[in-house]
């Protein structure tokens, strides 16, 4: 039997996993991220971890196929991340020097791209290879699978989807400067921008007036049959089910994953979006599924581990 | 020195090339495609060509590396056309009926993907494996390039560009039954229909109600520093630059190479597309080359001719 190593790297711990080569987790553990002076000491406490490991483990180095890692950050093909704000990080060669540290391969891919990988291998997107993830957390993000390949663009930022412009109107600004960005609808801090200015100007009665509003709280008072609560899960559905449609006709995969915090609210929030996907959608792609993430926080690690097998095995 | 066959068919003409392996074109040939019963005759006639070409040329079989066709409909990754109206097609395996009728390996896609790779192979997107063709034409189709390769999808629908919705305010509908797809304001028809409807409203004098309104005639009263005129091709480059953009942070390409009759109009056009596209694009995307497309009417044949010598080349 082979292993592998998937890392996931985030802003506050480094999530690692060790996999056979058939993919089951054999151990799941974290470190916490160092982002002080710029993140130097990331990849090192990276490496030794993973070092310690094998030696717990009484692995030989011709048994251990690779390193896979996610990073937050765009990634191009040759393992170059040019800046991550997260991590402290300004140009650094993650895969050369990860590789130098362990001796290892390692293959190195965006986070959000590294988890729909996941979903495609081991969660909601079991058993196809064209699929579409979309993570609704604090912000929102994407990844593309074609023909089980990560879709990683020019510039390591294939798959960005927060950030299609859904509403020219909009005043307001995204974070990334522009307006009307989808993630200023469908994020969780969207959905509570959207409610709070439906309760700005709505007079009814609404479970949301008793507590802070979160998404949560949102999809909780839909479940209980609250009519505001309703109209902004529709408001939130539209702008992401029609951009879906969007997306569609251009990637033309066969299911959307849908992730993050906000899929926490459970099927419940499914028929918002693929409803105004029908209804936009091209008819060569009005049949696409919609189906909830199932991997959780293990969707960066399993895909870390698919990543570095792809590139290994071929 | 090998040798392959590019072919591609359109709802009139069959365009065919011999290429040598290293990319020149030996030799170029047309056929009349036979749309008559259900278009059964068009296949057997195009493996008559090939092998009487082959014939005249006293070509071996073992020089050949095989044929490369694109069709008018979506094809699946196994060569499968589920229809095509232009051709009068039900359910056809082209790839296996053509290999069976000439003996050859045979490589099939949709002919706007396939002109796309002739443009990155030989044409103005050469260089670069991350494109997308966008061809203004009778409609709007595109074709998205990932690292060479076509992004093909589930249905064999990636790239339909045309059919991304740009304005859901729109009131009349496009051909595929939607309403606000960009085919309704970007191409030649559209630019006519964006142009019609100023003149019905604006009573300035212009080049345009001197003579029948077409794209051309717009783009040269642009030249000629005709202000309606100039307003129709901002509106016009506004739809396709925001499209464009949006499709920028998803795909993630080095260059856009503008394509098909419209494209005709020359240089004049790029800035149309490129000042609203620069307003709207993600940062990570601002810098995307615009460029106009090289090949014209071979792109087709050269596009056949790279699919089919990557197919059997790897």
């Amino acid at each position: 039997m082979k292993y592998c190593y998937g890392v996931d790297v985030g802003g506050t711990t480094v999530k690692m996993g060790l996999f056979d080569e058939t993919g089951n987790i054999l151990e799941k553990w974290e470190i916490v991220t160092d982002t002080s002076n710029e993140g130097q000491a990331i990849l090192p406490d990276i490496a030794a971890s993973i070092l310690e490991k094998k030696e717990c483990r009484h692995l030989k180095k011709e048994e251990i196929l690779g390193i896979g890692v996610g990073v937050p950050a765009p990634v191009t093909e040759e393992g170059i991340v040019r800046g991550s704000a997260n991590l402290g990080w300004k140009y650094k060669e993650v895969k050369g020097e990860l590789s130098r540290q362990t001796g290892l391969e390692v293959a190195v891919g965006n986070d959000a791209n590294v988890a729909a990988l996941g979903e495609m291998w081991k969660g909601g997107g079991a058993g196809e290879k064209n699929m579409v993830m979309v993570t609704l957390g604090t912000g929102v993000g994407g990844g593309i699978i074609i023909e089980g390949k990560m879709l990683v663009g020019q510039h390591g930022a294939g798959g960005e989807l927060g950030h299609v412009c859904v509403n020219y109107e909009e005043k307001d600004h995204c974070g990334c400067g522009n307006q009307g960005c989808l993630e200023q609808y469908a994020s969780a801090t969207g959905i509570v921008r959207l409610a709070r200015k439906k309760l700005e100007t709505d007079s009814r009665d609404t479970l949301l007036k008793k507590e802070t509003v979160t998404a949560k709280a949102v999809f909780d008072a839909v479940k209980a049959g609250d009519k505001l609560a309703l109209e902004v899960a529709e408001e939130f559905g539209r702008y992401l089910g029609y951009c879906l449609a969007n997306m569609a006709v251009l990637v033309d995969p066969a299911v959307f994953v849908i992730g993050g915090g906000v899929s926490k609210a459970g099927e419940v929030l499914l028929p918002y979006i693929q409803n105004p996907y029908k209804e936009r959608a091209f008819f060569a792609n009005k049949d696409v599924r919609f189906v909830l993430a199932t991997l959780g926080n293990d969707a960066g690690i399993c895909g870390a581990a698919k990543m570095i097998l792809d590139a290994v095995q071929g």
